[in-house]
């Protein structure tokens, strides 16, 4: 835990140095979180943190890359003045101390990229931890962040505080983590599964030929899971499945038609194989999922990561597994900001070694750097359900 | 369960009418368990099966042929008179009221071409209760049956009849059943998944051009899972992942790395795309095989089906699953006549509903036809342990 002990260093080090931009690298993806003041608010300007009492009003803004593009990310950082600005000393921009909380895998791989391209320091912050900070905020802070969806309707869910853990975290990103979440700070990876969004962007690739992940997801939407499924009905004929609780509709085997017949790939149109590919692996996921909330007693699954991306088949096969296999006991939930829960974790960590209780249990406040004591409180206006890309909230000091 | 009195009706009304094969037929293939006896075999005609004592020395044979090519399986079945013959009433050959047993959802589905090319009916057996009856069958009465397989080493379990039960039986067609066995004729079906060994042949077919499950299976042992499998160590460099349990050589995501590159399918070696597929169903299937053992406190899984076709790969990566994921508590076992589960509980499903529970308990017996009055006792010989088309058997008279 060497890291942790250097960013406390660092920060005390460097008292004015505030940084407004936290960093996500996973696998396929790069996610960003950063403040931006509102033009329009010109009260207790940060450049002169200290003192301010008010506030300042502006925007969370969350925007993602591709791993493989990390360049296009760099000069996005750049370009936007990410590291400057708003919360940022701009007294000392070029200080060789500057440094910006970093999760994911990637937090170590690019670590010296950073460093040469835009001479900063990637302050790593533990994956998991950051990824429970960022759903545990949402869950507490965000009104409208969880919602359910089954037979087409999401219907929101409002959390009671007093009544959210434990529950199960999925986060579905290249590869998926499951973590039994008992509070802020309290948790234990428990399981997971190589079988994630990794899975269905690289196989969907190398059999569509599709060049996104979301072109990808949009085929699924046109397709029939029929054509390449093997399903009950298929192998029985008119057998009765229904004793093993299995309806002859339900997939025995996934891709399991591909063997009957001399058809070659480029038979198949790519959205019904993009379609079976995203309902094996959803399937799959909400089954995993689901057998691990039961070894815990844990009724709540939320589940996260850039996977899911509002997509309404998506969300619907992970819920059906989920309610199949509990036999309706467990309930599965979506976060609204799903693919952001490390960045936003990372972003909240500025401060998080130094935060009490008391604090923890306000949640509503993000705190940004507690060198300087300024705090990110975050009142999200109501707003446009579909745009995640960016949340009002008002930053003021504590 | 009509179904099940009519077997008994019609065995009633043709007493000396005796089958000596029985069929699964799965959605990718037909499994075929037949008896021949030897020609040496002179003693106690079983054409005259009133009446004999010593028994008659035999093969129990094992067959299988591919679902969308059944019309070999009947030539085969009607080339080799196994529809007459040893077991069989040759006096009345093209009785109307032939039948064989039948199980697999196949069985309903082509029961009519059964009846139209051989002019045979199927009499149905339920597929799960086959499942069961072979398995353990084969646990209990033939020596080397059951292996672990770890770290290159298959090492044969000797089964105490006495502590046999529970455990969970995890057969591996195209889809998956989960079973929990507690005894003869007492189990339930307690999951499943659909990515089995029609998604691996499926999706192998589509992604490799192979031309047969086989082949498919041989690339894979060539192959490199690396080249198109994400590695924690792929995304974090140098991050110390030890600490939730996973190596730098663990796959974070099954095809993950496909998305970082250029690559198209062409570009990837078949071998290697067959190994990262053969990975990904193994470990899964190893994975929630665990999570409904440990639900039901069974530290016994034994692998059955025709996915796994001793290919040491497989076995390797379904034990190492169930080894990680228990940490050790439980294990993986697999059957040297895997594929035949079905069609032997069929075999044996002749005479099973006249069976009281002193015949169970002997267990070493097959009965073949509780109208005849004869049983098969298997004992099996030391022989050649790669050979699983058949088995050295003693039928004889209980």
């Amino acid at each position: 835990m060497d890291h942790l002990r250097e960013i406390e260093t660092d920060g005390i080090s460097n008292p004015r140095e505030i940084s407004r931009l936290a960093i996500d690298i996973g696998g396929s993806l790069i996610k960003l979180v950063y403040f931006s003041r509102d033009s329009s608010d010109h009260e207790d300007p940060l450049n002169d943190c200290v003192g301010v009492s008010n506030g300042v009003n502006g925007r969370l803004h969350f925007a993602k890359f591709e791993t493989t593009k990390i360049n296009d990310c760099l000069k996005f950082i750049s370009a936007n003045k990410l590291l400057l600005g708003g919360l940022q000393n701009q007294e000392n921009p070029t200080s060789d101390k500057s440094f910006i909380k970093a999760t994911g895998g990637g937090a170590y791989k690019f670590s010296d990229l950073f460093k040469e391209k835009l001479g900063i320091s990637l302050e790593k912050e533990d994956e998991m931890e950051c990824l429970v900070t960022g759903a545990n905020f949402l869950l507490k802070a965000v009104n409208h962040e969880a919602f359910t969806y089954l037979n087409g309707q999401k219907e929101f869910v409002q959390i009671d505080h007093n009544d959210l853990y434990p529950y199960l975290l999925v986060n579905i990103g290249s590869g998926v983590s499951m973590v039994k979440v008992d509070g802020d700070g309290k948790f234990e990876r428990v399981s997971g599964t190589s079988v994630g969004g990794g899975t269905f962007w690289g196989l969907g690739k190398l059999l569509t030929k599709c060049q996104s992940f979301d072109e990808l997801l949009e085929l699924s939407h046109r397709g029939n899971n029929r054509v390449v499924d093997m399903l009950v009905g298929d192998i029985s004929g008119g057998m009765d499945y229904s004793k093993i609780g299995l309806s002859s509709t339900a997939i025995a085997s996934s891709f399991g038609r591909a063997i009957s017949n001399n058809n070659e790939l480029d038979d198949y149109k790519p959205e019904d194989v993009s379609r079976s590919l995203l309902r094996m692996i959803s399937n799959n996921i909400g089954q995993i999922s689901y057998l691990n909330a039961l070894r815990f007693g844990l009724k709540r699954i939320f589940f996260g990561g850039f996977f899911i991306r509002g997509h309404s088949y998506t969300m619907e096969t992970i819920s059906v597994a989920v309610h199949f296999w509990s036999k309706g006991e467990a309930k599965a939930m979506f976060l609204r900001h799903e693919g952001f829960l490390g960045a936003l974790g990372a972003f909240m960590s500025y401060d998080r070694h130094s935060l009490d209780d008391s604090m923890i249990n306000q949640s509503v406040q993000i705190p940004v750097d507690a060198s300087c004591g300024t705090d990110t409180n975050c009142n999200p206006l109501e707003r446009d359900l579909n745009e995640t890309e960016s949340m009002q909230c008002r930053v003021y000091q504590a």
